[in-house]
């Protein structure tokens, strides 16, 4: 089966937060690619990788950067693929101001869907649901999830009721 | 043909900018309804509208508000579709502020695909760009719209070249 | 005697921080509950939890969360019951500013009672004061518990004036 | 009947909004008194005010205040009422931001139940909540306002559906 | 003469700001080429643009753009020229902050020269500032362009303090 | 009797605000004097204002400027006597918030007394604090304007105690 | 000799931070007393020590406060004697923007003379610089200490010259 | 050959910083000097080395800076060279905002080419990229630089495609 979903990032130190959207992706039941594109460092490689995205079957794209950040808007621009922009709050960022504004903030007719700051896990499961719009078997799989979710609380509630909140923060 | 993309907003005071997203979708030929939902005011119309979109045949829902904006994560709560929000800058919104964070900061599991503030007609193409994924005559759409936005740019760049910035200035 | 005030947060991690409201209304002489409730992760929880409040004898609702945090105003449209919501400065948060602006600033029509970023302590003694109007055993206890502020103040100025500010930071 | 809340500000060119917070009291049946106290240019009088108002059957106070709002904050340590903040943006406040955190960043021991930004209508509202959890006739105008809040969006949820939104816009 | 300085933008918006950088080219004696050049747009002309600068003897490129402001950032990738930067304040921009962070938050490897918001007088400037550091006449103007500001300042201030401020605001 | 207060700012276009210094010292019987200095624009005639200061009698100086404001940074590192910041929300200014940090943030060693946003007004006031710390007779003038400023509040109080707030506002 | 400054802050917590400003002081040769007064938890303290605050000698009040900062405006309000605030970035502050904005944004009437965050070093040296206006001994030490700070400077400046950046840096 | 490019810095603290800029430009093959020189505690030096810094043949200055950063933007108004200025996040800073808002925000006339915050290495880069535009060797190692950026991305990418994302984590 050929892979639905295009992860890319910036630079490799990127990865400990991007691979949260790969992990998730692949809970979901969701193929996917990973790789490492720069807009600042290689924008021919930028332009090869986003035009050619569609052909290869890939469905979404996820980009994250930091910083003043260019990928995910770029990539937009150069495809009609939707694409998924993770701000990255590395270190030389703003307390993360500067990738979400980079990222959010595109002008008309070229939009990025922007996930929280550091969201890769959420751009993961987004990806998915774009995927799962159209593919019953991943919309399954994320209504499981989302199960998941929701019975994962109310197993805590239950505890922290039963024991109470002293003994639950003793734990 | 069945509607593929939702549109909803906490108010009929909010239908200015998002009929920005309606436009994009007609432009882009794809078919959507249109309606007011408010979390705060109707939370049981919200959970309906949400719980019953896959079923009729919604692939995306776009969610606008303003202010404390919950609109869009509480539907991506009850929902496995994607969601794009709208931030919109309201009368008693801080400059935008508060609608973009309640809508972008969402926690692990739930995303929004949040675009720029008041960025209504980026959220119809976005939802154009996902049903464009997996439906040909709509990414031709997106193709021609991407093409179009290029050309009118090189006219204009063509025109202020020839005429110089003075007289195009004074036009 | 049944419960007066309810507390409740979005997920086990908010407890260190939400236990300190617990704590108030122990020392201040008022009953409550705790527990856990999520407005994305479970929300028809959420629902039944709020619009049961009244009827189990609540009187305030506390209702703590991070990030893009739309369990308190969520709430606040489920109950007439006066609500006090916590911004709590989590780890996926912009210094806290998502979890203050959307708790903050909702829609005209549904208040919430915001304190200070991870401001729980001072959320039981808000809540404490709203029975203590009607309640003047908790009136009582309040007042103490304003003389007690002001006498330790008293206390340490006495203290610094006597030592110095030298010998008091040595210490 | 004694009057239950008590609406203050620090100066009359805070009345236009102020006076949002007297409407919504009068609407809701909860009987008020209003004045102007300035923590800064009348600090006696503020004493005054704060110390009287529990002997005088006050069960809640609402003040507001723009720019460095010293007033709420004030007033909470003046008192073991609950105190409503209404942070004001006034002409030499900078976009409200000074207002909000002067009113919410209160220090442990004396809260300050903050709401939005000129969000009077809504300290109004809060108060009335307050005084509901003890007063069945208030408590069951809370319920009324909030059913008439959803049918009016109910209401123009079947208009735009019924019209289309280009009609409506038209309107 | 060839052309020492380009000038470029996203759209033909941006003129009434980007002009003044024009302006003050012209006043200073440096040659300058002004054209439309979109980066999400027309991302080809744009590398076109960037990679033959240097070899149409172009020694400095100024790029404004608002919003998600990529274009300076990218031209810069795209050629070893110094690139200025102007932050404009575009209508879809929140009070500028957007397009600020965009273009100054560059990553390592590529700077790009950020002058202030609607700066474009002051790139103007900066550019033939870079050009008079090896031009010995465009080094004469800009002494005299600052002798000019001087004198003006010291022109006003002999004019308020003689005929003192009364006078002077009455004006 | 000798200048005791000196006040200086960048620009003509500054007057309009830095007037509300020099009235309120007339109010307050302090002798001042009132021209141009531009930082960035006549640094040594700044030099000569400021090293000369002291001796012509100057006690305190107020320094207004907007955007990157250093004129009253630069003027405290070149004298020894107090100076009063006001920043100014000038045209290029984002918001105030530059001319707030440049002026505000100084480092250790050369502290700025800084005003609130347009604060001129207050700038006087100060500055006439610091003179009637040592003279009689502005102490004195010092005390009236506190008591008029809270007989004045006294007054409105009484006004829309007897008017109603309906009244007040109809007027 | 007596007391010409008066240091206080809200609590001993603040004391690492404000005894600078007693340092600073002791190193001007100006004569301090230091204490704690609390606006919020003793108001009537504040009052005391405000309103006698002149008569004692004192002739400028330094106070230091953190979150929503209400002690040097309200000290302020109390006398008509110089008052400094010192925002202090406490535990329960948001990045310290809650301590500037409540200090520094005081309405017209009622200024603070407001110093950088943590800014008490230089607190002190403002309200030395005060003194000095009117007492030739301590404009010595202002003179001298200014002295000091510039050929520390030049030291440093001819050290690294000397070494290189370098060898500087492996120090 | 003589110096090209001045690096300057308000205090040896900012060197570890400030040594990014020297570094690049020894990379680069440009000559440079470096040195002290603090615009609030020797304005005279500062005079001194901006004057002369042309006629020593000096290109561009490099001026660094935190808190309320007026070197560079003084340096600027004092030669008519380029000057680049690099916003340093000092322990005295708010994040940062202080120092970018300070360099950046000068008025029209007197431009400061701004970098990113801490980006030192950048502010080189930048000089030597304005060195170039007018010395072929120079222009020559720009390129080199440039090229072996995105080859150490080109080769990142080919290792993380070749391995995998689990194993060059673990890596």
């Amino acid at each position: 089966m050929s892979k639905q979903v295009g992860i890319i990032m910036g630079s490799k130190s990127d990865l400990p937060i991007m691979s949260e959207a790969a992990k998730a992706l692949e809970e979901l039941g969701v193929q996917y690619e990973l790789t490492i594109v720069s807009a600042h460092r290689t924008p021919r490689r930028m332009i090869d990788y986003a035009e050619s995205a569609r052909q290869r079957g890939i469905k979404v794209i996820i980009a994250g950067a930091g910083g003043a950040a260019h990928l995910p808007g770029m990539v937009a621009s150069l495809t009609s693929l939707p694409v998924i922009g993770v701000p990255i709050k590395s270190s030389n960022s703003i307390d993360g101001w500067d990738s979400i504004l980079s990222i959010l903030q595109m002008p008309a007719g070229i939009p990025v869907a922007t996930v929280a700051l550091n969201g890769a896990k959420n751009a993961g499961i987004l990806a998915a649901s774009m995927v799962g719009a159209y593919d019953a078997k991943v919309a399954e799989n994320m209504e499981n999830f989302k199960k998941e979710l929701r019975e994962k609380v109310e197993e805590t509630a239950r505890d922290v009721e039963l024991k109470g909140w002293k003994d639950t923060l003793d734990d």
